[in-house]
């Protein structure tokens, strides 16, 4: 149980977060990676549907998201970032074997940079843009390009074990992304990438850091239940 | 001059792009980087517009793209994980003090992650998708939404210098992604922005890497002369 109200390392994360968004918020990420190597944290919270105050770009987050750390003395952004500041304090995190290490890399930039633009795309069509007019037309190809995604991806997928064959950093990245198009029954389609996405979101580090997030964006999720 | 035929080190990249794409495939990031701290390489050219031979997935890159690098004895993908490989090795590309390695992760990372895939969007509807019916309706939206990241970036930009204060890994993607957006005059708005683009398009290791990559892919490019 890693939140600490005195910790010296402060998450910053949001909450009123509309439903579709529960679960889902980039913070879960970093919650994930902290209970992991079970690193005590606080959090400083912000309105999601309001604008970040003045200063907070400043001070935290040059595009007004979240999350941002302050941690050993270090100020971060993107979700993706921070978790290689963390994964090179733990090799909980990040292997230390050259290969290893290089597939946990080419992991986590293939979520953040091949794997989720596809699927924010299909957020984008279904979720924040769906009252336009186009996305009807446009949803077709959206499916498509993500769906060549995912069979690359579940392809070079190995059965029953980790992107960079121990747990690191690209599976928080990866697992987290795949959770992301939940609103959708494409991962049906692909048992190995279900069935890893599964066995992420059983550790017990990741239902501790979704109850956490849970909590304080005043979404109750249950313990174990995939928000 | 890094290319040398006897090099280690293997960068894997295309030849007969599209003209749209001359200058702007993401094996130039690598080879910026290899020039930069003078590193020697040799390439291997996959023909951009067929399908990648078989095996290229497995051996290469998961989802069929390039870059890919053999370095070290270690086999990487994505440019922003190659880049995060060469700058653990040199300090010219991934600055040693805290802050400032934070700072390059954080800004690598929002290259990747928060303003291309607004780019890409943009491309999407400017190139690939340009011909469908949609894209005329949608592309106000897309360019609305790239707006706000860039007026972001350009408000946190401070003038003359790097994202991470010295130069880094992180400028390397951000310079390069502003570039995608060269067909359309929108940078024209965000001087700072334009800057500093400019300012990475005159080193002598991008320019290096721009010839190179067009000795490549076949097209001749001028050194000295954006693509």
């Amino acid at each position: 149980m890693p939140i600490d109200p005195q910790a010296e390392t402060v998450l910053v994360a949001l909450k009123n977060v509309p439903a579709f968004a529960h679960g889902l918020v980039r913070d879960l990420r970093v919650r994930w990676a902290l209970e992991e190597i079970d690193r005590s944290y606080r959090t400083e919270i912000y309105e999601a549907m309001t604008p970040r105050p003045d200063g907070y770009r400043e001070a935290w987050q040059p595009f007004g998201q979240v999350p941002a750390l302050e941690a050993d003395g270090v100020r971060l952004f993107e979700s993706g970032a921070i978790l290689l500041h963390l994964g090179e304090q733990d090799e909980r995190l990040l292997p230390r074997e050259p290969q290893a290490r290089g597939d946990a890399y080419s992991w986590l930039i293939a979520a953040l940079n091949t794997v989720e633009p596809a699927v924010m795309d299909l957020q984008w069509v279904d979720v924040f843009r769906a009252r336009e007019g186009w996305t009807k037309e446009a949803r077709p190809g959206f499916v498509d390009f993500l769906r060549v995604r995912l069979t690359h991806l579940e392809e070079a997928m190995e059965p029953d074990t980790w992107l960079a064959g121990t747990f690191s950093i690209a599976d928080i990245l990866m697992v987290t992304v795949l959770r992301e198009i939940r609103h959708t029954d494409i991962l049906d389609d692909y048992p190995k990438l279900k069935a890893y996405k599964e066995r992420g979101e059983v550790r017990p580090a990741f239902i501790q850091a979704l109850a956490d997030q849970a909590a304080d964006l005043g979404a109750p999720i249950k313990l174990g239940e995939p928000a």
